[in-house]
């Protein structure tokens, strides 16, 4: 019933997974009762139209040679997955819970347990595996003993006539990175061209994909948005199975499933997926799968703010930022530039146990001094400061495409005498995981003056800005209309931080 | 491709809503490029299995008589939905964009419109309407008049012949509530029996329903366990549409868009929906359009945190409630008691023009003293206090189930000789919109001892801490096991709120 089946159901008959077996326990019990109380479609003819072969084992109580026939024939076909519909009956051998939705969530009760037994003709104690049974199952391990055999007999005699190829996939099997594959990430200096952070993220993916055999990904039909394409690539299609573009279609959380599993299934790949950040709507039960999961997936989230400008509130997020940075596991990035960019990929590519979430700008943003991949790796770092002594007048928090503004309002106000310290937060997860000497060295205690500035939510940041400072922020629906005329009316302007500044110095 | 329009598909199905016509753009473009990169299935015959009727318009930009039939036919089937499928070209006329994504998201641009019209042989002005086309459409301007004549005639004749229930109907499309409605949710004392949440939410709906003849709704899969059935009446299903119980199946997302439908109809109706509140990250899509277009959808949002117990971090909601209150335009209110759940409904109900969240808990509560729906309305307010000249030693918030650990410290600390303020903070959104006199009067500026207890993230909690306050909270994911050993385990106690009070006193 899950929409996100539907959507995963259709990508694999589209990828034409024909090693794909997917049992349907067909048992017409939900937790509300009887599935027909909402559910009456025809299964089989869906899985048909979504490109699947379809087996329906009538007696799956029962006929335990249908479901192994039905097997076999799953496995003859490899052109399309197969849904094994395995009609049976929940609860079966309880007599009187059989067939009810009272099986479902909750444990029969003695009572009932022992009824059953009889039912089934169970004579055994509890927890007591019959012999003929341990030597019917005992038989799998050493089946699998010849299997693993045969498969590092097969690797071994592939490593000989492909020597690089089996280093390459040793390689990605360890979990380990090629030596220096950070080197590759783009370096930038102020002097560099300006750029939206979503083309930075794109040099990023390409640069990496050179060198991590492992990176692959896509987008959920916004590849030309989200700049997600690996350009030496070809699309990943049932035809093109070695290519690293994978095509979603408007299928986010789908999407992130999929993700999920490509980083759970241990062999070293890397996966990213990408939609506008505020469709994270359509696919947080999957992120946050990734963060419960530990799986390490790359959500390249671009329009990251109202800075999208014409597409309007319903494409623009405002608490997303604070909704992730509240979610445990979850490294959430708002890098300002191409440095930043490069560091934020670093961060989520050496964090294969915590999903990364990189929020970027559709709008053209400058390179700015001071920011750098070790200051991302903090999560929070000093980009400009004119104090000494660790006391400047005032702090200027900013992120992302909000950071050039906070440097502009400390100019400003450094103009006027004042010693104002520019900190970029583009990681809040990883700030907090540093030492209480460097957070102090980076946000003073002794320092009240501070003010932050970021196109999203103020919520949250009362953290950082203590008993008196103030958040430059958004706090209702965005509207429709260029950036530069939204940054105005929605108050995200140098002139406003400098004001802020000034009732809290 | 989404999800989303699958499971609401599949449930106009069920339902058999013959008058639903839907019309499918088959225009084979998508903004990726062909349809045919991620997107091969079998539409008719999925439509099929969902139990519609389909129809293919195969000429869509041309044949105009086709698509008369099309409808035609389609309002004669009164058993179910019609999908009428209409293969275009997209950007039709266009001699070099037509069939091509540069025509989903960006203007053609002037030289193209110039030989789109010498293409279609326009040789109008734009914005020009030509007479012969506004004399084909103003034609409906007579027959809207006629169709609306008719019906006010309906609607005479039907008052007369049945004047209670015509009055009912005024009623419900007036947007007024009957007098007095407010007066049936349920009352309690400290006295009366302790209980879930849950199930005082159950008592408030079907309180409600009795007087609110258009409060109807529904859970998705999860009747029992929400506690969501209106117990006087039936299911709504095919033959029985004027039952009020929806049964939505496992499909939240598709439930949140529905009921942004029927809160959006206009016709008085207020929709509820329910599932666990942790599967709101599946239906985040359909609450945050519930937000931005003002539907006062009622979100019954039950297991509201690990007091969930044996369902595990899968199941337990540790980030949700920040990200409801960082969400604009959503009333997140997380009642303690029988008092604050009919609170809870009073500002649900009343609040047509936003949501309402109602983190509701699993396990049993008792009835607190100094809980009251007055003080619900206001957001946060003072349940007890032994201090005068509003100067507590301290101030303790709370909210839901941790308010009664909050008034549990409170009474450890008093026997210390201290004087203690337990706050119920139960929608932050409310409380905020409050004057600053009442602010003040809840939450003193001079009071800088404070301490928040919350079965959830600490996130956001800074706000109303000040800058020595402590959260006690979750920050990670939580764990199987019953819910008391859980609180123990995680420190959300009585002996931690004292510990960490005396922290800062």
């Amino acid at each position: 019933m899950e929409g996100v089946s539907n959507e995963a159901c259709s990508l694999a008959g589209h990828w034409g997974l024909g090693k794909l077996i997917v049992f349907y326990d067909d048992n017409h019990i939900s937790i509300d009762g009887d599935t027909a109380i909402a559910f009456t479609e025809n299964v089989d003819q869906r899985f048909e139209a979504l490109g699947w072969h379809v087996i329906w084992v009538k007696e799956g109580n029962t006929d335990y040679d249908a479901i192994r026939e039905a097997i076999a024939k799953a496995k003859e076909e490899t052109e399309r997955p197969t849904l094994i519909k395995v009609t049976t009956t929940i609860g079966y051998g309880s007599p009187n819970k059989a067939n009810t939705y009272s099986v479902h969530g909750s444990a029969l009760g003695a009572k009932e347990v022992d009824a059953t037994r009889k039912n089934l003709n169970w004579s055994h104690e509890p927890f007591c595996v019959p012999e003929d049974v341990k030597g019917h199952w005992s038989r799998h391990v050493k089946l699998g003993a010849q299997h693993e055999a045969k498969w590092q007999a097969d690797l071994a005699a592939y490593e000989k006539k492909y020597p690089q190829e089996a280093a390459e996939f040793k390689s990605l099997i360890s979990g380990e990175f090629p030596a220096g594959w950070a080197e590759a990430l783009p370096k930038y200096t102020p002097e560099s061209a300006g750029d939206a952070t979503r083309n930075l993220s794109q040099a990023c993916l390409n640069a990496l994909a050179k060198v991590l055999p492992g990176l692959l990904g896509g987008s959920a039909d916004l590849a030309s948005s989200n700049m997600t394409l690996l350009k030496m690539f070809g699309d990943f299609q049932k035809d093109t199975p070695t290519e690293r573009n994978l095509r979603f279609g408007v299928r986010e959380h789908g999407m992130g499933a999929i993700c999920n599993g490509i980083a759970l299934h241990g062999s070293g790949l890397i996966p990213y997926c990408a939609t506008f950040f505020v469709f994270t709507d359509y696919m947080r039960g999957a992120m946050r799968i990734s963060a419960l999961s530990e799986a390490g997936v790359i959500y390249v989230m671009t329009h990251d703010s109202i800075g999208l400008g014409e597409d309007g509130p319903t494409h623009q997020p405002i608490e997303h930022l604070a909704s992730f940075r509240a979610m445990p596991n979850m490294l959430m990035l708002r890098p300002a530039d191409g440095n930043e960019t490069a560091g934020a990929y670093k961060v989520a590519v050496e964090n294969r146990k915590r999903p990364s979430t990189l929020a970027l700008s559709r709008q053209k943003l400058p390179q700015l001094a001071g920011t750098s991949i070790e200051g991302v790796e903090k999560g929070g770092y000093i980009i400009s400061d004119n104090s000494t002594g660790n006391k400047p007048d005032l702090i200027i928090f900013g992120t992302g495409s909000e950071l050039e503004i906070a440097c502009k309002a400390a100019d400003v106000i450094k103009k006027e005498g004042k010693t104002v310290r520019v900190v970029s937060l583009v990681c809040w997860e990883l700030f907090e995981e540093q030492s209480a000497e460097y957070k102090e060295s980076v946000i003073p205690a002794g320092v009240s003056a501070r003010v932050s500035v970021e196109a999203g939510s103020t919520f949250g940041w009362n953290k950082y800005l203590g008993y008196k400072g103030k958040a430059v922020g958004i706090d209702h629906f965005g509207a429709s209309a260029p950036a530069g005329i939204l940054y105005k009316e929605f108050g995200i302007t140098v002139e406003n931080v400098v004001a802020k500044a000034k009732e809290v110095m």
